[in-house]
């Protein structure tokens, strides 16, 4: 960490500064400009507040050399994790597929959506049971009921499944849920993600809607700070001017959090373009940019169903996507494998 | 509400959709034009699941013209809603001035910012004490400590107090706080909105940083239809390309939201612009377009504290912006009286 | 297109308005509901200024059904336009491989780029004679030499050139020049764009930092109504709160133009993510998301150069790259022939 | 200027760089760390091209502490720039008061409003004559025949008048135009910048959609550079994810160019907002925040007037207005006097 004074930094608030941060025990070397005095901080920095610092009086401006986060840097931990979901595996070449209903609405539709997704490759069934709404008037899920045919669509299959975890206070209900979702909502949602830490099932954290990638990887940081180091990182769009899907997509941080991060990345091509029809060139496009996974919202029967979200695929189309995303994967940015 | 069907609509699915909205107990104006075919929907729409009807498959656009909020929206309710905070209103030509600390630190801090801000003229305390933090290492506040340290501030100073509650679990130690915020990570957390409207205590309601005024007010929503009708609105900065504030002040959140909601409408400039220079301006502007209140941060003696947030005011720097609001209230795009 | 008037509409003023859009040459079909009437225009409504009747005092809202665009639009022109430069070919099912140096900097500079991306499969050759650039101070190309040396690679390669056209006024000066660019900042320079609809030579149009889709094709449209229907459309990135990447490449934006428009769409990896190492996964997401051609950076040797841009790639990466982007094509959203 | 260098920094590149940087006249000072080596630039560092740095292999990181612009900054300047248009002055306590249909339409049209404005107040006459518009359908404005237009309102009032002007050709016709406005979409045209250096006409340089304020300072300074001192900056809005306004008008803009600029700084709520209703609330906060002047769109007729831009005020109102602000200027955050 670089910290560059004032140019007429006060000497007594300078001593202040550099007793202050060689009694968190760092070695400093100071570096005495015509103008600027440049503090340089050896050590491990990556635990110390950086707003805290920028605000002194005395300080122009700071600049980390290290990342902000330590469990989640690739930096400390050079090799790819591997979550394994009940023997479904992401990270490190494992290639998952998760596919399911937007929310579970009857036992007939998520048996009968997990069966076709599960025939077609997908490795784990999603559906939302605890739906977040914009509007405290809208469809918000069937709750318990929803995470009950959620099992029973497990126990039938044998798939794993995910759903959304919204209130910390649910947890003691998502007992047979595999990997629990924290919605783009609540990526600093800080108090649930401590609480996250605290357990050993594998967390699957969006990327909220206007959250840098620094910002999410810090959120991980959270989680893995109390202990849970099987985190799952997920692209899910952010907010911009386009109107012309719901979210942009923003692919490039398959990229940037593949260099700086081991943690599996998956993609939600179905939220953030919110039309069928983008979400398998997006879903390749993801592929071919080395995700770890994909995260697409299919339905069994669109034409009779009421709530047919714009965003999901049939059954058949999903299976057309399946192969042509296993065909891409031998040539993505990344070999990877699904199996 | 305005549903334009697609060109070759199924006609058994339109009779499906329109059997839907019957049942609904809307009344339908069906308009068959040579292309395209509108259903108007005639009666309270506020409540219809928008999402669920531009999802159908005979459906090209949907429009509503009503808004989706019924409790905000000044529609339905004229008059400009006055909070009364243990005797400071807010709204309805009330203007409340909120000032403190970011965080609680100590005892002779707390206390001695209140009764400097006091003397300036603030009607309501602010001070963190549980804190939002991007990073798990930073500072998280004093937690129960600093609910305790602003209680006692509020005894000797007579100021009553507003905190932010990140955690429903922690409202139990909140029953001496006036008012509750709800910060803008947490805007959207729904499971919190609705417990929120189970009480009766004010609500401060901040704006999310990637959040548009019609979703600042369906959250307003959330916890007005639980019953609490005490919401206080906050803009506080939106997240763009801009560097050179911490966030972008949206000051035509001001003179949109006095058109659509009664809610009174409080600007925190402090948090959005970062940098303390900037905060009076931008607390004149506010009070020039209308705001009905300010939230604005102090710090009673940064030279010697460590912790002086670059956006904080001296005591002395907000004593003289108090005068200066004060000044410019009569002028206001609408009349205000500070008392 | 459909207008909706406002409840209390002037029968005087909307006689005004009907009687203005029949002397336009539309049918109208009226729908009158309890609280609103509805106006149906049929016709092409393409050029209608919807600004112009939005901004009526009885009108509440236009919403269009036809886009505003005709020549770009894919619903009167089914079949992609397949742009030939110079025997390369852009479109229905041909991929394009433009590659070469940021700025022209000397002879040996840009034949040596020409000659190693022509030798790894690029068929046109890039490099910036006229460089648009924040800074005054900064290096603004060679001008006039830099478009010699294009001429001079041109002829010793066989490989057609494009380069970036600042002002009308240069344009003798790009007799030699197969493609013309027109950057990111002069989208909507609307009177170079209607310059470049009076020639015949293609025009690669990049979309700007702020601009929406819609807003790109509008521009393409005030090209082809000139009468130049080679225009090629180019995603090269958008501003937003993101820092890890200089832009945020739109991948979405090929699946969504390829829906709209017959012209061929071309992605620029390079300045989207400003860094070398993101260059290659997001250049094979593009050709998977169904890109009709890629627009990279390459330099030759950038370890003895001074202005080595750091989202350049060396000839040898730019080899590898090309490699993996023709295997991916077979597997790509749309199979793509790159001859 | 501060350069970060990389951890194993090729010792032969470093010599390289640091001569390179002694031939441009600069004293280095060099720090040697544990870990990394720091230089510091010393000089006037204004005219070195950072992305050329930051871009060589051996270069981690690069930081300016000088800013980028030099003719436009207040470190050199530390007195307002007062600039004098026909009598009417703006910047340096001076007020400018701007007002005028959005397009000229006819003789009667600009010249009623121009002694309506006039009588409320305006000391400089708006109006377009050449008009950028999305759509090459849309009405584009009446050229010559509206700056003849222009001129006669000039002739009759007496007021100075501004327009834009789009296309540097179009220069000669501009004769008696007394300030030039650079629209939104050419902030970034750097030909026509350096062309308008070349004359002594002030220039309205209005920020674009998508640009900081760095790059507005840097777009005056193309100007400045060239010998023209008399630039106006304008803030009109941002673009961002929230669409209750047509843009998101950015009053921070007024605080942080009075700190970095001693130019004057004018804003257009009209534009910002594009809602006539919320430009008074607007106007009076940007005169609050300390703005040098307003640009603001009036019509005369709009009942009768077919174009009657949702943004313009009637006369009436626009005379309302004037009066609100002449009265809230004393009480703004620099006191301004406007004459």
């Amino acid at each position: 960490m670089i910290i560059l004074l004032k140019e007429n930094a006060n000497p007594k608030q300078v001593e202040n500064l550099t007793k202050f941060l060689k009694n968190k025990g760092f070695d400093l070397h100071m570096s005495q400009g015509t103008e600027h005095t440049i503090i340089g901080l050896i050590g491990d920095t990556s635990t110390v507040d950086i707003d805290l610092i920028s605000s002194l009086d005395v300080v122009e401006a700071v600049r980390r050399i290290q990342e902000p986060y330590k469990n989640a840097n690739r930096k400390f931990h050079a090799a790819d994790t591997v979550v394994d979901v009940a023997g479904a595996k992401i990270g490190g070449g494992h290639f998952m597929m998760i596919a399911g209903p937007c929310s579970v609405e009857n036992r007939d539709q998520i048996i009968g959506v997990a069966e076709s997704v599960k025939a077609s490759g997908a490795n784990v069934l999603r559906g939302g049971a605890f739906k977040p709404r914009t509007s405290p008037y809208a469809f918000q899920g069937l709750h318990e009921e929803g995470l009950r045919l959620l099992s029973e669509a497990k126990k039938v299959t044998g798939l794993p499944i995910i759903t959304e975890l919204m209130d910390i206070n649910h947890l003691p209900l998502f007992g047979d849920v595999d990997i629990i979702q924290v919605g783009a909502r609540n990526m600093q949602n800080f108090e649930l993600l401590k609480e996250l830490g605290q357990i050993r099932k594998p967390v699957l954290l969006k990327r909220g809607m206007a959250n840098t990638l620094q910002e999410l990887l810090m959120s991980a940081e959270y989680i893995m700070a109390g202990g849970n180091e099987n985190v799952i990182l997920c692209e899910r769009g952010i907010r911009t001017f386009e109107t012309a899907t719901r979210n942009t997509l923003d692919l490039s941080a398959v990229a940037v959090l593949r260099k700086q991060t081991h943690l599996p990345i998956v993609v939600d091509p179905s939220h953030a373009t919110g039309i069928n029809e983008y979400v398998p060139p997006m879903a390749l496009a993801a592929a071919a940019a080395g995700a770890d996974g994909l995260i697409i919202e299919v339905h069994n029967d669109p034409p009779h169903a009421l709530c047919d979200g714009k965003q999901s695929l049939t059954p058949e189309q999903f299976d057309s996507l399946a192969k042509a995303v296993r065909a891409i994967l031998p040539f993505a940015a990344k070999e990877l494998v699904w199996e």
